[in-house]
């Protein structure tokens, strides 16, 4: 789909960093003219929607650097160079709540902020759970609390804006429309 | 909720754009260590699920440079400073679709991409649209086409991910979970 294509006439590197880098593009907009869009580059991501045998939702808490405070989120982490989503989703789960599972669908991929990234994320279903013993290490610089709801408990956290993210505003919508 | 808070110990700027900003600061984790991160700053945004008189889910298909690809999207649009998300949704609602709206009810707001941005998205949901006799200008520098689509059309474009950004996927979903 090129409808309304915008060509590049330059691009400038702005930052390269650890996890993000930014580049702002001269643009040929359809009517001739030109414009600068300021974009955003992210490797991309998995989240996991993630049931337990119980039919709760797995649910992580996490301080949100961007916006001053923690929030309570599905299971989620950055791609891996080369790494193919599902097995990031697998790994990622592992880490952040330590269960495997027997049973990972995928659901659907979509950008966060097509505005201003590329970053999209590839959303999984995750079921027939179980406990891993020897649970792998986290990142060293994540720090993560597991919580396990139900649908009404987490349709509660989004209305008191525990819940807070668009990943996993979809995934509670998901599992009321999925029940 | 500040568990697991990360304090700011240097914050540098990189960036000041148009419509973004990015600066690294350098944060003390919970755990006495030092870590960088990445933060993009925006102004943040509104989305509106319009539902026409006929059931239809009001779309708009535009390029998106971040993704170098068209999107189907609902409509949406950036927060001006001192604009209440209201307003805006009004405001974007007509320029882009040429609807106005006599019944606009705020749904909820969700973080976009909270591990590197601060971007939130106001949704709102709007029924008994009316058409504006005299259209609003769209920003210069932007090129919309209006769709009008049924639940099960939008159903589709998801799955040949047409639609594809969270913002209109969440929407499809909250359509199907309240029709």
């Amino acid at each position: 789909m090129k409808k309304f294509e915008e060509k590049s006439l330059q691009s400038t590197l702005v930052y390269e960093g650890k996890i993000i880098s930014l580049k702002v593009d001269d643009v040929l907009l359809p009517n001739g003219k030109e414009a600068k869009r300021e974009i955003v580059n992210h490797p991309g991501a998995v989240a996991i929607i993630a049931i337990t045998k119980e039919g709760k939702l797995v649910l992580v808490e996490q301080y949100r650097k961007a916006l001053e405070r923690s929030i309570i989120e599905i299971p989620a982490g950055k791609l891996e160079p080369g790494e193919k989503p599902e097995y990031t989703a697998k790994r990622e789960l592992e880490e952040e709540t330590g269960y495997g599972c027997h049973d990972l669908q995928y659901l659907q991929t979509f950008a966060t902020s097509p505005g201003f990234a590329d970053e999209v994320i590839h959303l999984f279903v995750a079921k027939d759970l179980y406990k891993i013993e020897e649970k792998a290490d986290l990142d060293e610089d994540e720090f993560v609390e597991l919580l396990e709801v139900t649908l009404e408990e987490a349709e509660e956290m989004v209305k008191e804006q525990k819940i807070y993210d668009a990943k996993s505003a979809f995934a509670v919508l998901w599992m009321k429309a999925n029940q």
